[in-house]
């Protein structure tokens, strides 16, 4: 039988010793009453930027949805299946969240491929490049700016799109009557891989903050 | 100022003063080299099931795109966006990951509403009603079965969506080449939340085992 | 007799009281022997970001010269007077300094002025203005961009000038010929008024990284 | 990567240590509400004469131009960008600062180069010479006299400057109507390297006298 990968039940077997059995009535009544996480993040896939790390998040706190670039769509009631609009509607609709963070991170691998505007499709179906469409006039007018550095156009891109996407939550219905409610806060932030530094967006001007700073 | 919630700061600050500054190295290396994990792991929103805290996994190990219900969606290189294949594209094309993991859990929400087959639409959307469309034919021949219990059914549900998405995984061209050369390991993985239980989906057979067991 | 500003006798007698009098004999010796700061920094004469206050020097160590935006501008023997070009001749050829910083801040009101494209001169000689044509060009490229915020261009058009006024210390032959002769370096550095960080320009990317990190 | 100054990073980490941790709620502030200082000092790239160290001042005190011998040019509204002149129409007539003073210092190298009528340019450019020729008509009357010794001479042509420089100012039409209304002061000083005395310009007299005695 091909292994399940070894690292995975090294790692399970230090979660069943540590955290698990220290949270074992926890894990047992999370089990039983269901979730009830007050906070949506939608994250990047990226293996350095794990919500529940940066956030030191404990079991039933966060919901998250992952996906390349942490990117929410537009609300495109269209008939199709939309995977990240399902688990937004899921989050606001039934476990009815009252934050939602979109959590982007430095050197992020796809906000670098959709700047690459001139890239070959990686496959036939090209996933990426139609995913990454979703950000292309933005990667387009930073790209035209030819003074900043590549690294700074990237962390710009990784900025807009965070603003992007909470404009983009803004189109749903159920979060844009909930946030006029005062019963949704939409939130921005930003983790830099290579110092550990969260940076939040402050929602008046969408500028990203050290918090507390 | 609209305050970035209190329960993340004050976990980002456990963050920065134990994982982080353990590891400042390593964040550092990975920051500067990318990232190159094995394993990409496709999960569940669920605030329970976070792969990182099952796997006891550290930065740069995982790369996991989240959705309800951890499904991977059949091929369809149909010019719209794709979130879920994106992200697997960028893991085997970009990243080269060796191993898949597609990684279930007890009493998912997701599973659950899909087996609610006269629900009424959470909103005009119907993001859910759409998404676990992709498990209709399951569930409903699942639910055609009286004499399992509601929760026998939910769980026959959880693995029976594993196997789905794993032959959905066979679909991609890239995955079903790369597989028959022995450059990529299809996983499946059911997490019980109350229990803290691993089980792991035998290749041969679908069935789920303890590992090791 | 209109009385000389009491906040700066104040601020001498603390001066004279403190470290004036640890370091007399420094002063002394500098006094007699002349200045030999191996360092020149351009800086802006924002009253929050004095280059001897931020990087803690002493008498002696910095030769500073400060104009509005801390502007380097091109080679450019015409006869004029050129304040900026004298004061880098004079440490280049006279002090032969070993390192040149150009030393950028946050918030700087020369930057957000050259942003202004449309702003009306302050007075019939626009003093401003002309200075701040210098980096027209550069302004007008990161203006077209209307997806970064305020802050952001303003950022990295604070981050772009010193890049600028970089190259144009290059413009200056004897600049040219001491730095590939080894003998002097140039640096960037960017300092962050409300958080007190301090990032260097990277000579091989120009980006600005925290030091140390 | 060519390294930044060592010295300049153990002198930012002794700050940040130091004044910036003490003083963090105040930079921070100024961050936020903008620099509005009081002062404007026009003030040489002199290594042994930086104003913030003379006057003890803290962040967003002064607001501080340097260039070589602390000049004032005169009014010149001739489509040129002149350094000076910006920072001067910036602390007027943006930050409406209520004092102006030019401080000079002894053992000034840029008055001795004024000096030294016959020196040779340093560089085809002859940016030092372009510059202090603004003093040439005071540096030949002085020279013209040899009864003086150098030093004396010298030591004179340092106050003749700064009387020069304010004679400067009031060339500018925002200083001379806001000094004619009181808004606004002009003040001379002068910094003996050696022995730490300030001796401050008698605005009446023009001679320079100690404060308080």
């Amino acid at each position: 039988m091909q292994r399940f990968p070894d690292h995975l039940l090294n790692g399970y077997n230090n979660f069943m010793s540590g955290r698990f059995s220290e949270q074992q009535q926890r894990y047992k009544a999370l089990a039983e009453t269901g979730q009830q996480p007050k906070t949506l993040v939608i994250a990047c896939c990226d293996s350095r930027a794990a919500p529940e790390t940066i956030f030191d998040s404990g079991p039933g706190e966060l919901f998250v949805v992952r996906n390349v670039a942490n990117m929410m769509p537009p609300y495109e009631p269209d008939g199709h299946y939309h995977s990240t609009s399902a688990a937004l509607e899921f989050a606001v609709q039934v476990l009815k969240v009252s934050d939602i963070v979109v959590m982007g991170h430095g050197r992020c691998g796809g906000i670098k491929a959709a700047l690459d505007l001139d890239a070959e499709p990686l496959s036939p179906g090209d996933f990426i490049g139609r995913w990454m469409h979703l950000l292309k006039p933005a990667a387009e007018q930073i790209q035209s700016n030819n003074i900043m550095t590549a690294a700074e156009r990237q962390r710009a891109l990784e900025r807009v799109s965070i603003r992007n996407s909470i404009a983009n939550l803004r189109t749903f219905p159920c979060v844009d009557i909930l946030e006029k409610r005062g019963k949704l806060n939409l939130h921005g932030a930003w983790f830099d891989i290579s110092t550990g530094e969260l940076w939040v967006m402050d929602p008046k001007t969408g500028d990203f903050v050290r918090p507390g700073m």
